[in-house]
């Protein structure tokens, strides 16, 4: 039955059937925007998810511009440990650099709690995004413990996150010390955007697809488990990159919402948490530069594989990349909002 | 039964029960050993590479070391690119950077067969090898068409293979064109290496991984199944990063051993590509500085695992991190030698 009561990115979640397939894309508040590029200019990234004018403005862009069915909280997962004092910049072209990384014991205190006082720009940016938004929701947003931790433990990007595996391995105390602070850090930073009104949030796991699921299970699921039973009043996304061997434990963890990366259809993701989550994603970022009648085929792939699970919210299957052209992302949203439901019942029925 | 006619690993690699269980490492050959380091002074890697003398020295050196099962020919994907003339150099730091990105079909030009006087260094070297190694298999290798067309598309190392994919999805038939010369070039190079007297072939889709199911078997599968089909008086391993949701398709191109990251379980592996197939595998190379008994562990829940396939070659999910303390794979091939097979008959027998 169709729920005309519910925005359509609430009723795919909700497994209730949406007006219209929802749409939205990861980094959509981003560079490929050239209002993004200018109301950047002279603020550096950290900067300005500490402004709450730039934040809403940011954040709005992109719903504006491409009428997509949800905002995300422009910021980054990097601002809530800023908050309360961790040294870290985020380098153009680099991505975070941590001043001090986290090799023992004495350096988790500095990982304190996280009180609603450390981001009153969070609070006040939420809220006037709520009220300019009307009945768009808003996405809240965190990064997910293991993927806080291993910027925090390596200092930095990683390859292939050598020091964090090594420290949950061999460290196994110090690693859940470390990542039952980041847990609570996560959550209050989550429910620090549901209490000024976001109504959805999503966990970024980004790196957890670099682990085996037998790492992934033992040392890292409990730890997003906790982040998410403490949300569990709103919708919970929870996303991660090459995670296609883990994604039956990430839903274990307490997601309402799976995020799928391009790597694997939908329909085997659907399959693979057995059948009863809703999914999000998942076209592959790097083919937004193809032809659009490949890309529009491409799209309509997407949308007919989601249709075997129970909600399907239609993204990439990671960020924008930077160069694209916004024209591009725009004419996605037409397709899904003008052929999607057709897509769906047709493959639904099939 | 046990096959003593053969070598460890062609018996295992023929679902045959070997003498002992093998193991080799990718990359063992490389920046992880003193004694490498010495030699490669003052040499530079593609310079190395056409030096049959530096190559025989470099490539024995991880044998007499950790008395692995399998020399492996120390070379490099781009070697036979470079001998038909492509621009390429190997940047320390970066990797392959080429000179000339191909763009449009006038580029494939420089693309023609390979000959086996353009390579007479790898049938030298080999040839010394194979006098040298004596029951020790040398295994042959060449990069996959995708793999090396995306260096020869992107210009280098990518993070998303942007260029490559969009070329493959929009321009097919330069991007067939393209991976049939490659494909005929691979081929050819493992021949002079099999001609020469490498008894087993390795073929690396190293970042076949970046791929969606459905590129992979349109766009890039019938290209690999055309290099591993004119191999097949060998058998062929078959091996990329990430792979997890290709396995099956990676088999069906052609392979008789199926290499596995350390993203997904041996056991699920073998079931993934139909047990019928041997794997090779997947020990996590980010583990190797972890505490040696939580690394034996590690190795040991690995056999057990691959006892659920018809053979298991035990390897790293990728290449020896360069700065890897080497007396750590000496161990792990003493382990292996001296419990393999024990724990491969009581999984087998559980």
């Amino acid at each position: 039955m169709t729920d005309t009561a519910l925005a359509p990115l609430l009723a795919a979640a909700a497994s209730t059937e949406p007006t219209r397939i929802p749409v939205w894309f990861m980094r959509q508040a981003g560079r490929s925007l050239p209002e993004y590029r200018q109301v950047r200019t002279g603020h550096s990234m950290l900067e300005s998810c500490a402004n709450p004018e730039l934040v809403t403005e940011i954040t709005l862009q992109p719903v504006r511009r491409h009428r997509v069915d949800a905002a995300i909280f422009y910021s980054d997962i990097m601002v809530p440990l800023r908050a309360i004092g961790v040294g870290v910049d985020i380098q153009s072209g680099v991505g975070p650099v941590i001043e001090k990384p986290i090799r023992g014991p004495e350096d988790l205190q500095v990982l304190r709690p996280l009180e609603p006082e450390d981001v009153t720009y969070v609070t006040e940016a939420v809220r006037m995004l709520v009220a300019e938004l009307g009945e768009t929701p808003l996405i809240g947003f965190a990064g997910a413990p293991f993927t806080l931790a291993s910027y925090l433990v390596e200092g930095g990007p990683s390859k292939d996150y050598r020091r964090t595996k090594a420290m949950m391995v061999a460290r196994p105390d110090l690693w859940n010390d470390l990542c039952a602070r980041l847990a609570a850090i996560s959550a209050a930073f989550l429910r620090v955007q549901i209490d000024a009104g976001a109504r959805c949030v999503q966990l970024f796991d980004s790196w957890a697809g670099s682990l085996s699921r037998q790492d992934y299970t033992a040392h890292v699921m409990p730890h997003s488990a906790s982040v998410l039973a403490r949300v569990d009043d709103v919708p919970r996304i929870h996303f991660g990159v090459g995670t296609g061997e883990l994604l039956a434990d990430m839903t274990r963890a307490g997601a309402d919402v799976i995020g799928v990366d391009w790597r694997i259809s939908l329909d085997e993701a659907a399959e693979r948490v057995g059948g009863r989550t809703p999914v999000q994603g998942n076209i592959d970022p790097a083919l937004l530069g193809a032809p659009w009648p490949v890309l529009a085929q491409r799209v309509r792939d997407v949308i007919r594989a989601g249709a075997h699970a129970p909600g399907h919210i239609v993204n990439l299957g990671h960020g924008v990349p930077p160069d694209t052209d916004p024209a591009v992302l725009t004419r996605i949203v037409d397709l899904v909002h003008a052929e999607g439901l057709g897509l769906r019942a047709e493959e639904r029925a099939a």
